[in-house]
């Protein structure tokens, strides 16, 4: 399995995201602190994961800027940075999936916004705000694009000729 | 580190969606997939990951209903199915991301409408449309919560009686 040094190393920013986070455990720190929870012993006791893995990926994620230790040295605490926090969208969108595909539509925890009212469906959407459906999503080079990325788009923009579905 | 059959048994839509798509290779295929790849040698090329962990993914997201096995025993072929296609949203709020925290804001690839125009940043929003920010959101049980869920959620509850940020 490559490490995920190579990941990083992609011309491809869901693969220099995936580096960071595509770990399931840090998936589920970042629940843990989206839900409150903030010390090693809180993420411990909600995950049962080993203490060196927890330990591990939270080093990981405080490195990577994605958390920030707060607290004092005898009792750290992890707070998410304005990095971990732009995760949301991400994070909320899997659970979502989550729910309708994995949990038979009966979601164990369901958001609320600060009124207590239903969050949406996460969807792609344009830049007017109009859903676009997966079959109209198109890929194009984009500035930090290597010559290798730009030939795979040329090769897949005849792909999309036909569209995926 | 726990197994992925571990993750499957939280009562968790996120543990459980990271349990089948928790994984760097398992998601860069996907991202393949929806940039018009479909065959076991395009894969590879793309992402020069050894045959055997290819093998492997490919037929994990198949047994999970994520592709769908297509083309002929001599040639087969990968397609999303609907269940794959639902995890679009998530897949494009982690690529933004690295866009934005990963790439200095300059993405190899950038994603378009079949019009050719931009796609906005997935974010989090409410029933009527409206953005949610991280420290509104709250977590509620759901109709699938198990005690465990429920006690951990009047126990953030408190936590959030004062907000993350």
């Amino acid at each position: 399995m490559a490490s995920r040094a190579d990941l990083s190393t992609f011309n491809c920013s869901l693969a220099r995201a995936v580096d960071v986070v595509g770990d399931p455990w840090a998936l589920l720190v970042l629940r843990e602190v989206l839900m409150g929870a903030s010390t090693f012993t809180a993420f411990q006791r909600a995950l049962g994961v080993a203490r060196n893995i927890l330990s591990d990926r939270l080093q990981r994620l405080v490195r990577h800027g994605v958390l920030r230790r707060a607290g004092s040295d005898a009792r750290p605490s992890y707070e998410l940075t304005d990095k971990g926090r732009a995760l949301t969208p991400a994070l909320v969108a899997l659970m979502q999936w989550g729910d309708v595909w994995e949990s038979g539509g009966k979601p164990p925890v369901e958001l609320r916004d600060a009124q207590g009212r239903e969050i949406a469906p996460v969807v792609v959407r344009g830049a007017r705000g109009r859903a676009v459906a997966v079959k109209d999503l198109r890929f194009v080079a984009g500035p930090g694009a290597d010559a290798r990325t730009r030939a795979r788009i040329a090769t897949s923009h005849g792909a999309k000729a036909r569209p995926v579905e």
